[in-house]
């Protein structure tokens, strides 16, 4: 066999029609793309950012920076969470990454050997198992079901892990708000997890990449609660600062525990074989958070904007016979659960193929985030965008309703 | 253990003294860094990419692109290859990465399984290692010479895979111009290299980084004698345009048979995973290959400039006592053999982690590109900074002579 066994494990639900989207759209289909969580796409990176992008580059800051990021955007970062969320944590503890994919691949380098066994939740973010499987890691899964509104469940992961062998599972990863169901872990939920991964030594991972789009209840990070324990933040500049295509990420490691320390070393040498993300935007990010209060302005119209269209994309969703979803509490995706019974599909992969063959329509498969007979409609587009894309998903349905 | 074994592969000897220099630049020591091959620290990025970089981000074009790159750029790096070497390739058979390291590692991930054995030749480009080490790579190594010109010696290349199992050498990795030895592969070599994976039914992959900077000589791609055979060019922006913190590199898979097929879509797949390079910085890379006499001059200026700085530095350092070296073809690297027998100093590590700690040079030791008892040093910099940087390489080894 030519191509490895381990490559067999890439996979990426999210885009895996875009080629067929693609030849649609060169066909002169009026394709509407629902896949791709991009607010870039809908929403302007900030005049602010976009300035100090430039005035780098008429600087001429087109060089190779430090493989950990440069240090104006450590400190920057640092300082963002200490005020946002009370954090003490050095510059030297935080690396920056192109875009959380990058770090999710060295976290998995790093941490996992053959038949490691992580914990992950369903539903869970599509990248976090590849970049797993292809190391040799199996996952263990905790579940958050939809019937209790997504709360994750610690008391069937109890019994889920109890035969595990304890130094195998190299972490646990949660993501508040969670892609793609929109669950917000609370505070309380929070110090249940930290006690858990205390009591069991594991090391927890908090992917917050969706801090700032929280529009129901309110947001605890991880750091919030998480005292002297291992544990790990991602974060970074894609959704906050609309600037997905900048490819700049975050992770922060900011105990000084063994395990700890350990990690950020490999994970600072892992990003030396790379040699540096993009410069001139990291500047650009820098600046972006040297204003917090511009930037909480931004944010808060930028989550306003959202809330209203995922709130309507939730209702027009509920308003079917054939799909229904819970109202996200931030992130800006909807889940709709599909009532593949009463459909002649045979579960969530066909509904999304043919959808975009016969719709134009392209969503995501729940399979993909682990939740299979779901799809995942990105809420970005304007409002005129969504109400077309849900009545063709409508009339879709029923021209294939049994 | 926390840390995975196979991350114990993790390497960097170009940047592993990185932070020590960073202290004693911090101190307030007057530090030359001659690690990093980076023309931008030198040479300006040309106008004309900085100028369509600009108009990119007042487009607002800071959404993801396509995970293969976008299309203006991949029509315009075939046309370059049109031109350049009479390649005919779709730009469907092009993915843009994340600069040649990202490539490094998709190219590893689909093709090595543990204990799969590529052929690597020594001296060879730091990162070409441990990204396949991680994924439990064993690379043959064939030999190139410093008494013998530092030409490819395929003859005890045959002997060292008689014994290898044919299905397991998933690919043979040259690159010319050599990192680090300057060492620019000739026609008829390459046509003998290619003949030689013809015959073994080797997968070839030629990493041409440098290919616009060769000064002695002329410059053979690979794609010119390659004829119908499975193959791969990896190449970027990095150097001929001045642009290595852009952070853009390709690979280019030009066949139809069987296994580029395969390879080519599992690397489309493995790209989709991290969604998309950096998309401002693309349209810059676009702009910059859409007149391509423009660029010919910039970069015949460049050539010029750097072909002087490294006859200087070759010069200079052959006037030393415990130094000598080639005079390179291409690429921007001296890389002198070190009379380690005339020295107190243990190996090529302890030279180089004194020489920084002692005179506040930083060159990277050969052992880290298979060839211990040399440095390289990047001659890039001005002449009066290489002249000071020698004098002190020189003193450092007067204090430790024998």
């Amino acid at each position: 066999m030519f191509l490895s066994k381990l490559s067999g494990y890439a996979s990426s639900p999210i885009r895996e029609e875009d080629r067929t989207a693609a030849k649609l759209a060169k066909e002169g289909k009026k394709v509407i793309k629902l896949n791709t969580g991009d607010p870039a796409k809908y929403f302007k990176t900030p005049e602010r950012v976009v300035n100090a992008y430039i005035k780098a580059l008429k600087e001429n800051d087109t060089y190779y920076s430090n493989s950990q990021g440069i240090e104006e955007l450590r400190e920057a970062i640092a300082k963002r969470h200490k005020k946002a969320y009370g954090l003490e944590i050095s510059p030297e503890k935080v690396l920056i990454t192109q875009g959380i994919s990058e770090g999710l691949q060295f976290l998995n380098i790093a941490l996992i050997d053959k038949g490691d066994t992580p914990i992950l939740f369903k539903p869970y973010y599509p990248s976090y198992m590849p970049y797993l499987l292809i190391v040799g890691g199996k996952p263990i899964f905790g579940d958050a079901k939809e019937e209790n509104n997504w709360e994750i469940d610690l008391d069937s992961l109890e019994r889920s892990i109890r035969n595990a062998k304890k130094e195998r599972i190299k972490y646990m990863l949660i993501t508040t708000p969670n892609n793609p169901a929109g669950y917000v872990i609370p505070r309380k939920k929070m110090r249940e997890i930290v006690d858990f991964a205390n009591e069991h030594d594991i090391f927890l991972i908090s992917d917050e990449i969706y801090d700032e789009l929280v529009f129901k209840g309110s947001f605890t990070s991880l750091s919030q609660v998480a005292g002297g324990m291992p544990y790990m933040i991602l974060n970074g500049m894609s959704k906050g600062f609309v600037a997905t295509g900048l490819r700049l990420g975050y992770m922060l490691v900011p105990n000084d525990d063994a395990k700890s320390m350990q990690l950020l070393n490999k994970l600072i040498e892992l990003a030396q074989m790379r040699l540096s993300p993009n410069t001139p935007a990291q500047f650009a990010y820098a600046a972006g958070l040297q204003d917090l209060g511009a930037h909480e302005r931004e944010v808060r119209k930028l989550r306003e904007e959202i809330k209203e269209r995922v709130y309507f994309t939730t209702r027009e969703v509920n308003k079917s016979d054939y799909m229904h979803a819970l109202l996200p509490s931030g992130a800006f995706y909807v889940f709709p659960k599909i009532e593949l019974g009463k459909l002649k599909l045979k579960d969530d992969k066909a509904f999304v193929q043919n959808l975009l063959l016969e719709k134009y329509v392209q969503v995501t498969r729940g399979s993909g985030f682990g939740m299979p007979g779901h799809i995942r409609i990105v809420a970005l587009p304007p409002k005129e965008v969504l109400k077309d894309a849900i009545e063709r998903i409508n009339s879709f349905c029923k021209e294939h309703s049994r």
